[in-house]
């Protein structure tokens, strides 16, 4: 499924298959969101959606040990694991060369469950997520720590494409009439929310506040 | 893998299984991306994220027939489609009861081949990703129309989860110094590139401007 990057067709390719090691952590440190594929019991496909964060060679989730999906994966099914980020509309002078500007990262191979470091690793999610929290916050109980299932799916077979052309119109269409260019998508946060049970007087703490910036 | 909504739980339910199409349509309309899950031949699962359009009671999709994935879904493969938004952060006092908002749906069955009224179905999805930009541009060709395979995933057997709720903190926190609230995420379009070969005088078009608002 992947092939050498050509650096002669440059950012006019509108898919290029990458082996780059360091565009595929870029695109797991920004990505928030996975979706693993895995073959249920009964052999019909499944999928689960969850957060996914990166650590070192290995992309860490945590769930409940009551979610079927999460089981399946702790015991060592294979699995696909995409993760994909939609960067933009490429707005093309057809609508047959229109598309979109993404990434996309499939990475094959199975789960262990992490037991080692709990803590640690759970603090790194959540530094993730949400950066400066763990300071703010108090420690995670033995109880909290014992209900969380952390899994560890190793970096090691792994495909990246990585979409992030420009239209790439016929001749007659490029001296024809019709705009073409990319508008760029990206995810934002809106300002914060307090919850319906704040006590007054407690503000809004740096780690939230830095999401706005 | 569904269950009745609680009214009475309300919006402080973290994860609400819905069986509200009204939501299911809402996030289908609002998510670009979906994540079809297969079985391989050899038995080991895989992933292909792609961009997802409703057309009533079916979400479509299209791509090049030439896609290992997408032969696969158009021979009737059974798959699961995910289609996720991630929707803003839960700040709770504690980083266990901390989450995200999101909306999750996951559909079942097997996608057909698209062969009526294609260049309608094209159209759609153009203007399902780029409103107004059909009467902007040329009309597919025929030898356009035949390179493209659109296939269709009937809106029958599916799952909801939404979690929209706030943080659920135990009395000892919720009595502490922390914050708490909620921060929403979302997508933008950033102002839109002119692609490097578009001659000097074409503006940008409504389809373009509108998505800035």
């Amino acid at each position: 499924m992947s092939r050498p990057p050509d650096p002669r067709r440059g950012i006019r390719l509108p898919e290029l298959a990458s082996t780059d090691r360091a565009a595929l952590d870029a695109l797991l440190d920004s990505a928030l969101v996975g979706h693993f594929a895995l073959v249920a019991e009964d052999g019909t496909p499944a999928v689960l959606p969850t957060a996914v964060i990166r650590d070192g060679d290995r992309v860490l989730c945590h769930g409940s040990t009551g979610s079927r999906w999460m089981r399946r994966l702790a015991g060592g099914a294979p699995t696909a694991l995409a993760v994909t980020s939609y960067d933009g509309l490429v707005v093309a002078r057809s609508a047959f060369e229109s598309s979109i500007r993404y990434r996309s990262a499939v990475l094959f191979g199975a789960c262990t469950i992490v037991t080692d470091d709990k803590e640690r690793v759970l603090e790194l999610i959540t530094e993730r997520l949400l950066p400066g929290r763990v300071a703010e916050v108090r420690r995670s109980t033995t109880a909290e720590l014992a209900a969380t299932q952390v899994l560890a799916l190793p970096i090691e077979d792994w495909s990246l494409r990585i979409s992030d052309g420009w239209p790439e119109d016929e001749a007659d269409d490029v001296a024809g009439p019709a705009w073409a260019g990319v508008v760029p998508l990206r995810q934002v946060y809106e300002a914060p929310l307090a919850a319906p049970d704040l006590a007054p007087g407690i503000e809004v703490p740096p780690s939230v506040r830095a999401l706005a910036d």
